[in-house]
């Protein structure tokens, strides 16, 4: 089942699933564990208040659920709203669509703010719906902190600045799945009522827990959301947190002790200096870009993401060709344009455990794909680019020092 | 954070989350991959043809959800039941108790048929019950299998006779947690129209994909129910299933290569050995509990469980106290028991990949902590009595001869 | 290649290979590392101080060489003695006949004292020799503390007792491959002045490191010693000892980190613990081989082996028999009878990361056997004798009370 | 322990150990097992057939030995010399004048041939000895196929070439350490007597195993060979492989399943394929030197190594602070320059499970490490370089079209 795998290792550069670390992959090579011993709970107390830290919460209440993104942005939906509830919600690429298009089906009345793909949220529609909505009628904003499709950052300060500005209580729903434990995320900062991420992203792990985290606002707003849930429901998980056994169902023993793991990680190189990096590795990767020739899907640079970059290829490149050339030739995995960019961009995402080198070795392959299919690229011009700009601000490894 | 665990082997005898292979641990040692490459769904679609072989269908459709047995039941009757609906619901114990909880929850009107914990499903009463209900109001019927806190096995070849019998059209939803991949499920023989199991129990797996099985029917009634859902719903499998991309959101990459294992290992066996192993382990650990004087919660042989036997302990004796002696002292992990039985049973799981000598040492181990808590046990009888059972019916290993 | 397995975990009884803990095979985990980097020599430092323990000794040099226990007996004797010198050697079965083969083939001049296969070392014997040898062309003894074959354990106390006795300056060579970590080990006190192990025995590993360990006596002996030899040259690693950088040649990687987790759990556990467990486990299995009506192959209590039994069988079986069948239907390791004990004796390995469950379970697999191959046995009647043992006298596991 | 490791996968480019693919590291993952067993011979049977094909030998006999490189060099020695044999070597680098220093020390008559380091073997003194040597006093020729610290390749066909000229009997030793598997290798066509190499090595494995190949004639030369040797003795192996149990000692069954799986990876890339891997490693790395304006320590290209590229910084670096500034900065492991050429050269390892992205992430990090410490070079030039060969070179996946 492993025939497809070229020699050497795979160079993974999608937006996720991202690379996981040796000591998380140690961590969860373990037999099952009954649940309900003492060490179950002892090991989740402690990642609770962890998990805190990575969102820069101190009033906030994790959940950390046995599912998807996609299970999380439910979870958030249904635990604090009810069917019918006006939402307002920001259609920048295919993730929030895709949100959008579960807020729909779970019965939202969903105000949709659309921009272009390449833009970010567009904050002025919000301001003006939020200004004339006197009478509260808006029940929360939904807002993907980072799209991952365009590779485009929103600015979560401002989106708080206005509903502040307006006085409105609004809840703030926010997805973090390719921010969070990258970009920097400030949950009590700015107001955020959910934010949520996935395990198989910033935090490095495999696909499986769903990680919630609710403000007081937030938990009070589930005690009479009327939308139906058991599952993703947080009442459960607050009833056996009072208990301490913390478990509503089982949980994934592994995931847990991976998820040990990979917080240690992030602690030991320090949670600012994670940021750090991803901004290193972004600013890396739009400078080959330019170097390259191309454009950044992400249309200015106040939108530019540093865990995921959109690179538009010129009209007469089928972008799908690049990602197919990574995997078939080089063993480099990239993303692929979705949707209304389907062709017109190819993905490099750079987020998770992953340092320089591994990112400069990925824009070499991309430098050899793009000559592949015809691109007129001047090889070595985009790690030229990066490393000039790498040699003179990667930091020392303040361990080995 | 292993600081709790004695030396040498922990001993898993809890019914769920069960002992891992060795070659599924190590199938899933392994980085993340792009789950868009050509290599997931080739996985992907041999896993769903093979998973059908443990359901013994050939006409259900499976899906290899990334949640837990609750998030399984949801998927069951969300996707082919509308709120409201009145469905049949068997209550035997803690587990038939919390889905029945699901069930008013998700606002259906939910008709209980009560038994006494220790007693299977009461059949008569839902024959009476079809029987009356000649306009077919009774949209399912909802049973476990095998139910987990008590150690009862329902016959499900009745239930299909009795709903055949009267030509009633109610889906059959079953709960198949600790019993699919460990007791004979017929899938298409009885009629099943939603089974459902988790990865952590009788395939050995961590805790992560909700295993459901939907028949012809199931899909069916799927177009037309109206419970809302977004990450539990089937038809976003389907629409991906066609496009041969299979996955409508991120699976866990590690629990598919997994799976990939554990089925290797159970078609290796064989699934009737498989289910033959778990029927020399129910039959010894039940001799074993009849030569310590104790009864079987589980009234009458024809409920007897081959995946756990929960063990009645004399009124003078705490049950829970059985179960933290064993994890205090001999590095055994038992379950407890649960609600209305709890302080009254502990729980010895025997369900997965498990051997005979694996659980006489367990057998063993139960003798001596009965002794520690008080109660008379004659130390070796029960293995002794296991033994000589055995001893005449373990087969060769065909592989070794 | 792994089809050889039946279903459920191997039961891992011979005495060595022993079954490794998560820890240590979690420890393992792992890609190749550069040796020259610092944190290979930080990390070999940390074991070399530490390995001293389990030898309790505060004086001697350990060497951790990348050879089996065979290169480790290699490495004692080339390093201290030369071609033609005069050594006492004790046969008592087969691991110290074939350390006398060693012996002679590098041309050492070996005064064999032999035993009965299930006697101890003939230390009257090797008293008037040394009486005898007043001009001290005795150069060193030899003597296994633990013959693996027999199940027999020597009083190296008494050894050192004589030697002092006669003030007899010969070098005190101790194979304790199948002891240290498991029986009471005080090089220090005894006076020994090359004790060596193997890493797959009582520390739990996989093969691959011979474990030497030097009194400053032997060290100088090294310095005039005139065998030929250069893979198993001490003077090598002391010379990188001194550098800093410790390895004259490359380590395995993976096996000095899988010593830190098992010299960690070891200290977890207490030494002195661990050694008290193993007397359990002995003492069990005796107590059981006596239930059963069969004798202990080591003739008297004083030599009993709390690491390995070897079961007498009666005549009318053969005890390769019971092996096959313990591999073939029970998935059960067992250990041949070798050479003279062949057919004669099976072997019950009870050392390293195990315990008394696992113990119990293999114990209950005998039975089984022993009835299988025609023996008369009571069942039950071995698991019954050892349980009565140990339920008095398991203690609480300390991180669980 | 593992606290000096920085953010991302450590960039692992010394000559060995090199990386290990993730489905060695997969197979390794288990616990110990019984080596008397019946799978422990069935799976060493064929790893034995396999390993002679990475040797090109199909008269050859392997001896897979639980030691390092260092051990299977004094294995190839002691069973084919007698103390006293005059043989030549050839002292070109530190790795062969380690084994020449072993020589020495085992006693044998050493006819050392010395280049410039940087120079291959000097075949012409060769030559012009063999004509001397009419009485056939030469016993042995014993060379490094591959200096790991120079990265010189010396041209076994021509040392076949002048023996056969001469036809002079003496046995042809060689060290293929950093080249079999990497290298063409063929020992039947280039009459070899006895070949060896280390499992760290290009066979991506942990170090381990000394993997030890013996013509017909080395075998016969064993019988007579007066070398005292027992631990390294191939007459025990041959003993065993008689019986059919392979193993004169205990083996390390976890390398024994990683040897399986690596040559399994070789055989699926296909061996000649893999060679022609390194062929474009090596090359595109010497593109790069030369971009830099840097040299070759190989002085000339019929020298020029395939697996290691040993380069010559300016006289005003330190090339040992290039190496410490890798690891310190950019979690990257360079080989250092060893003995005469300390401070002159930095080592590339471009051996093993590698491809190309990996190089060229790691060419990057050189490149700006060199400008870290002051040499001007032009960021970019080195991957450029590299990167126009290898686009023009790198075939495309078989598997994945």
């Amino acid at each position: 089942m492993d025939y497809v795998f070229g020699p050497g290792r795979n160079h993974l550069f999608v937006p996720g699933p991202v690379n996981i670390p040796e000591s998380v992959l140690r961590a969860m090579n373990r037999n099952n564990e009954d649940y309900r011993s003492p060490a179950i709970p002892a090991l989740t107390k402690a990642l609770i208040e962890d998990v805190k830290k990575i969102f820069k919460t101190t009033s906030g209440t994790p959940f950390l659920i046995p599912t998807t993104g996609t299970g999380a942005w439910e979870s958030a939906l249904t635990n604090t709203l009810s069917p019918g509830d006006r939402i307002i919600s920001f259609l920048i690429g295919q993730f929030s669509l895709l949100w959008i298009d579960q807020q729909q089906r779970l019965k939202f009345d969903v105000d949709v703010i659309e921009s272009d793909w390449g833009q970010g949220a567009n904050l002025e529609v919000m301001a003006s719906k939020l200004a004339a909505d006197t009478s509260h009628t808006i029940k929360a904003i939904c807002i993907v902190h980072n799209e991952t499709a365009t590779g485009v950052t929103n600015n979560l300060a401002t989106v708080r600045k206005i509903l502040d500005h307006y006085s409105h209580p609004a809840l703030l729903l926010v997805d973090g799945v390719s921010s969070i434990c990258a970009l920097d995320f400030k949950m009590d900062e700015w107001g955020v009522d959910v934010a949520l991420t996935g395990s198989q992203k910033a935090l490095s792990l495999p696909t499986g827990i769903g990680i919630v985290c609710a403000s007081p606002k937030a938990l009070q707003a589930s005690e009479s959301a009327k939308s139906l849930r058991v599952f993703f429901d947080w009442k459960d998980y607050l009833k056996f947190y009072k208990m301490g056994t913390y478990w509503p169902y089982t949980p994934s023993i592994h995931l847990l002790y991976g998820l040990r793991a990979a917080l240690d990680l992030i602690f030991e190189e320090g949670l600012d200096n994670v940021i750090a990096r991803h901004g290193r590795l972004g600013k890396a990767t739009r400078l080959a870009v330019e170097a390259w020739g191309l454009k950044n899907c992400a249309q200015k640079e106040e939108w530019f993401s540093d865990t995921v970059t959109a690179v538009v290829v010129p009209p007469y490149i089928d972008s799908s060709q690049i990602v197919k050339r990574a995997w078939q030739r080089y063993n480099l995995s990239l993303g692929l344009g979705l949707n209304k960019v389907a062709g017109k961009v190819f993905r490099i995402g750079h987020l998770g455990y992953v340092n320089e080198l591994q990112l400069l070795g990925c824009l070499a392959g991309v430098e050899m794909i793009l000559k592949d299919v015809g691109y007129p690229v001047k090889l070595g011009s985009g790690v030229a680019a990066a490393c000039a700009y790498l040699q003179n601000t990667i930091p020392m490894i303040p361990s080995r020092i």
